[in-house]
Parts: C-alpha cells; sequence; structure tokens
C-alpha cells in the first residue's frame, strides 16, 4: 500500500483564532502552498465552543465557514480529514461555557454534555460529509489531553469514544470514523484511555509520533531511537490489530528536541524508516503552517514546527518531504520481537514498552523489526 | 438630581452568541425597543475571550462590532456604559483557553494574565472613549463571580481592581470607570470582595439588586422587604460613602420569585422607593429583552427577564417601568438608623446587615429610613 501523505492544517495567519475571522482567501493561499509541495490531503480542526457556544446553537456560518475550507481543499485536489472536538490543540483547551465553572461538568462522564456533544458532533459530521473530498472524521484532536481537566475512567472513556463514533458513523457512514489520543495512552501505566481503544475504535488505527515525549532525550535528534519512534509507535499499533491499518496522524519535528539544522535529516530518516512499514495507512504531518510569534503562551515549540512560515516560505523540512514523496522505499526484512507484555490485557504496565523501556531498546538495537504481541 | 434610565443589553436574537454573528440591522431594532420606552442608556457587554482568544491577540473586528453597536444607540439618543471583562453573565463564565486546564492561572492573582487584561482594559477603553455617547466603562460584570473558579483573597481582589481601574483612567480620562459585583460582597461574612471596594474603588459605587438572594422568601413578591430591597442596598452603599453616587446598574424581576403576575406592581413599588434616594446616580434594568428558550443551560429565572419578548413586544414590566418615568416622585423624609456594623472595618460581619438579619428587619420596620455608618 502506498501511504498517503498530507499535513495538519495550522492557518499561517492567527491560527486557529482565523476561524473568528473566516477569509477563503487566506485558506487558499495556505492551501497552494501545501498542494504545491505534492501532499494529498489535510487534517483540519474546527473549534467546537465556536461553533457550539450554547448547548442548544449550532452556528451556522461557522458550519459554513467549514464548508468553504473544505471547498476550497478540492481546489486543489487535497482530500480533508475533519477533526471534530477542538478541544486540545498546541497545549490550549478550548471548551464552551456551558461544561466550565458554574456548569463545570466532565465531558467524558456527564449525561447531558455528552448529548450535546452528540448534536455537535451529528451536524457537523453530516454537514461535512456532504462534501466528496472529505476522507475522515475524528471525534477530535488528542481528546485525552482534555483529562485530567475533565474526569473520567477507562471504561468511561472508551464508552463516551464508542458511543460519539456510533453517532458519526450514522451521520456521516461512507467515511473513516476515527478516534485519536495523545500517545499517554500508550505509554503511561495510569492513564484512563487504553491501547486497546485506539486499536479497537473506530475504522483505522491514528497514533501521533512526537519525539519530546522522552524519546529525543535517548539519543536525538538523529539516533536511531529518535528517527524511528514514529515507525516505533506504527509498529507497537500494528501489533495489537494485525491487518488493521495505521495513521500515524501527527508527526513532526520539535525544537529544541529536533535543533533546525537537524530537521531535514530527522524528515527523511524518519520518513525513510516508517514508509516501509506495511500497516502504514497514511502521515500527516505537524503542521502546514508556523505560528506568528506575536500569538503567546504556546509552549516554544510551538512555534516552529510549520512545513511553511507565516510567509509562506518552504522551510527544509517541506523540501526533505516533498523530496521523501519522489523516493521508492524498499520494504525491509524485520526480525520479529515478542511484546512482553499484553497491553489489551495489561493497561498498567504501559511503561514496559515505552521510550527508554528495555523492550523498546531491543527494537532499536534490532531495527528493522515487528513486534509480535502475545 | 433626576435619576438615569436605561437597559442591561440582552440581544433579542441569540443572546451574547449574537457577537460572534455580529447584525447591526438586529442591534438597530433592539435599542429601537429601548429608544421607544423612554429610556436613555444602555449597557453592553462585550464577550471578552472572543475579543482576546489569545493574550497577544485583539480582534479588530470585535472591537469595530462594539464600536458599531456604541454608534447604533448614538441614533437613538442612548449614551452607552460598556462593561469590559464578560466573564460572568447569567450563569456562564467566558474565559479564554489561555487562563484554563493547561494554563490555568487566577485573573485575579496570576501577574501574567493581569497584564494581559490590562492590555485589553486599555484597548478597548480607548477605543470606546472616542465616542461621545459613552459615558461610563466598568471593569466587568460582577467579577466577583469569576470566583472560586478563579482563587483572590481580599487584598488581592482590592489592588486587582484597583490597577485595572487606573488602567482604564488612563486609556479613558473623561468617562466614569467603575468597579462591579454581585451582592455576595455586601451580605457574605467570607466573600472576597468587600463592601470598601465597592464605595472606595472607582468614580461612582455599583449596586446589583436581585430579590433571589433570599429577600424574596422574606415577604416576596410584593412585600416591603421585598420591593424595598433595591433602595435598602443603594443606602447601605449610600451610608458607607457619604456623598457618592450610587448607580443601581442592575434590577430585575425574576421569576419564580416575582410571578409574572405581580411583576408590574412589583416594578412599580420598587422603583418608587428607591427613586427618591438621594445618592442614586441612576437605574439600570436588567434585561432589555427574553432569552429565546431554544438555548439552553440558563437558570430558568434568566429566560423571562427582558423588558421586551424575543419578538419586540414590550411586557407589563416594560409599561410599568415608562409610566414610572413619567411620574414625579416625592422624596420621602426618613429617620435615621445607626447601621450596627462598620462594613469598611469588619466585613466579617457583612452577615449582620443581610437580608432578614435582625438590622435589615429594623430598617424595612422603620421606611423610610436612612442608614448612618459608624
Amino acid at each position: 500500500m502506498t501511504p498517503r501523505y498530507g499535513a495538519n492544517y495550522v492557518p499561517s495567519t492567527g491560527w486557529f483564532y482565523s476561524w473568528l475571522d473566516f477569509s477563503a482567501d487566506a485558506v487558499r493561499r495556505d492551501f497552494a502552498d501545501l498542494a504545491g509541495l505534492g501532499l494529498d490531503h489535510v487534517r483540519v480542526f474546527p473549534v467546537w465552543p465556536w461553533v457550539q457556544p450554547n448547548r442548544g446553537l449550532i452556528r451556522r456560518r461557522a458550519v459554513d465557514d467549514l464548508l468553504t475550507t473544505i471547498d476550497i481543499a478540492s481546489e486543489f485536489g487535497l482530500g480533508v480529514a475533519v477533526d471534530l472536538l477542538q478541544g486540545h490543540l498546541s497545549s490550549f483547551d478550548f471548551l464552551p461555557s456551558w461544561v466550565l465553572t458554574w456548569h463545570q461538568a466532565s465531558v467524558f462522564t456527564d449525561r447531558t454534555v455528552r448529548d450535546g456533544i452528540a448534536v455537535y458532533a451529528a451536524h457537523v459530521a453530516k454537514a461535512v460529509a456532504t462534501r466528496d473530498n472529505v476522507f475522515a472524521i475524528t471525534l477530535g484532536n488528542e481528546v485525552n489531553n482534555l483529562w485530567p481537566a475533565n474526569p473520567t475512567t477507562p471504561s468511561a472513556s472508551r464508552e463516551w469514544a464508542s458511543e460519539l463514533l456510533d453517532v458519526v458513523r450514522g451521520a456521516a457512514p461512507d467515511v473513516l470514523c476515527l478516534h485519536s489520543v495523545y500517545d499517554d495512552a500508550w505509554y503511561a501505566p495510569e492513564h484512563p484511555f487504553h491501547p486497546a481503544d485506539a486499536v479497537d475504535l473506530g475504522d483505522l488505527t491514528t497514533v501521533h509520533s512526537w519525539v519530546f515525549n522522552g524519546t529525543s532525550r535517548l539519543d536525538g535528534p538523529l539516533g536511531p531511537a529518535t528517527v524511528s519512534h514514529a515507525e516505533y509507535l506504527v509498529d507497537l499499533a500494528a501489533s495489537l490489530a494485525p491487518g488493521r491499518g495505521v495513521w500515524l496522524q501527527e508527526l513532526g519535528a520539535p525544537r529544541p528536541d529536533i535543533p533546525a539544522a537537524d530537521a531535514a535529516e530527522f524528515v527523511r530518516r524518519t520518513l525513510a524508516a516508517v514508509a516501509g512499514h506495511p500497516a502504514l495507512w497514511g502521515v500527516t504531518w505537524w503542521s502546514s503552517h508556523d505560528i506568528d510569534r506575536g500569538l503567546l503562551d504556546f509552549p516554544d515549540r510551538e512555534y516552529d514546527l510549520g512545513l511553511f512560515t507565516v510567509d509562506h516560505e518552504p522551510k527544509p523540512i517541506a523540501l526533505a518531504l516533498a523530496e521523501h514523496l519522489r523516493s521508492t522505499v524498499t520494504p525491509p526484512v524485520p526480525v520479529e520481537l515478542p511484546c512482553p507484555v499484553d497491553l489489551r490485557a495489561e493497561p498498567r504496565r504501559r511503561d514496559e514498552v515505552a521510550p527508554g523501556s528495555a523492550f523498546h531498546t531491543e527494537w532499536v538495537r534490532n531495527r528493522p523489526a515487528r513486534i509480535v504481541h502475545p
């Protein structure tokens, strides 16, 4: 299978705040950058509380702006994946006033809030599914980052995602319906979102590879553990659900873990490693564009993740990505490595497969390796 | 002094969510209702996180929409009071993502957040002060309701308000600069906003009279304690700062405390009582328009507080208010009652002047009465 390649769309002007001042021309200019690289899709992120500021109000104009964004992608031949519940974006959580303070309620466990989210999810999913170039709908970006502000339990988290996926599937039966979690779900023993959720729920497994999770401290920026983390996470996910595709839905080159001077080489090595994985469905780079430093309070690494600057200049990582798209990857002949933990049955032992664990070290040493789950 | 009369502007279509879909025509239609009653001003409420979604971004269009609102008021000869930090509106708190969850910080005590708010306050104050019909700028609507979600202490609360008033005064030297608190500041012993703040800070004292605070349970809806609560609160505030004006900035007839059938009489008696108070600067009714019941999660009483329905029909309370504007109030000859507590020195004894206290009961029995503070 030839993987799809795309970008997570971070607007070059005004970041996601640009939804509040929507400009079709600005979106068109940004998408021209991405199509020019040879990418085939974008992942887009409406901001939940601006679309549904009241539980009883879904703003028509906000949905229209999302549809316009999708139609502009179509002008460039770009497919679109829509994430619904933002929710979490680059350290910021966007939550409506109807779940905060005097109305405090967990988005995961409060029945009334869940019903409100279901109305939102159904409405937006149905609207975007009218567009032929929409190929996937994800519940929301790294929804597990909405915890701990929103209390949940492993069973509640799974039920929440499962229920909401049914809602989305009902509204958009012809697109991929997906769950999305940050990698704490794979590595953090007590995290209330489990690996089994990632591989059981939805139509593909999605993984997000960020080497600032500790991996880059092992041997980064260009060491074997660092440049193989994306492949490792894809392999780990594939091992738990053989035969199911894995979408590397986020991959980025964060500073200071990956200094600017090493970023292009990080891209080359990381993509060369992961591209040959037979389970790989696609790769979506985070992110399309940098963030203007006039916008404050982001973690420093978030500002420079773009393939393009805010002035539309392609950065070396963009050129490295484009170069990869023109290359041919010969699938490796891997060795098989038994996983020491059944992640489905023993999520509390997730730390035994985390970056830096004995098993991960062995996997890196034996590359190319394929994990075999018990 | 003849008091000014106005309304707190709650948009008839889409409540304050209408800022996200601003319509000058809708505002014009609403202000025509209010001017038609004979009112002379409106109090308007921008929503902070939609104007300043990032600490480094103040949306020009949002400020322009606020200015357009002010200019439309001018078309009808209406003065405008602008509240800055919403913040709190009818049980909902609107807080930007840069003070929530992963960025959790108290708006009252975090230095970086306070600096961000100061930038917002200065920017908006300077912009609205360019309009001749803007006569007041209040820091925010009942900012003390942002506690306890935002921790504070009495000294921090006072310093916060004092600092921000200086910012606003610097940006808008020719308008009234005001602080605004819910009446817990007057009655709740442990509340971290003190009566002294209300009467020392800003250019007028503002009070908000809501008989659902316990007063209506004493003898409401038309009993003497209930219909005199506005006057009592004005008198209490006046007693602590003789010679300073008191703006009854909010007054409403909430159900079920005041049933619809009694609302007009509640208006008549309440206004007749308070209008003769020599310290009264003005009265601003809450609210201009009802809330569409398609908008969810409001406390039930919030939906029907309007002078007008969402369809622009004047309600009996609107007619009673208009009738009051045409009447003449003869100032009473009051008896003097010594306050048993120095509210400035002993805020922990605030419950001794709260509705239902022995002192309040005595004040009601002796009406017309004027409190003399020790």
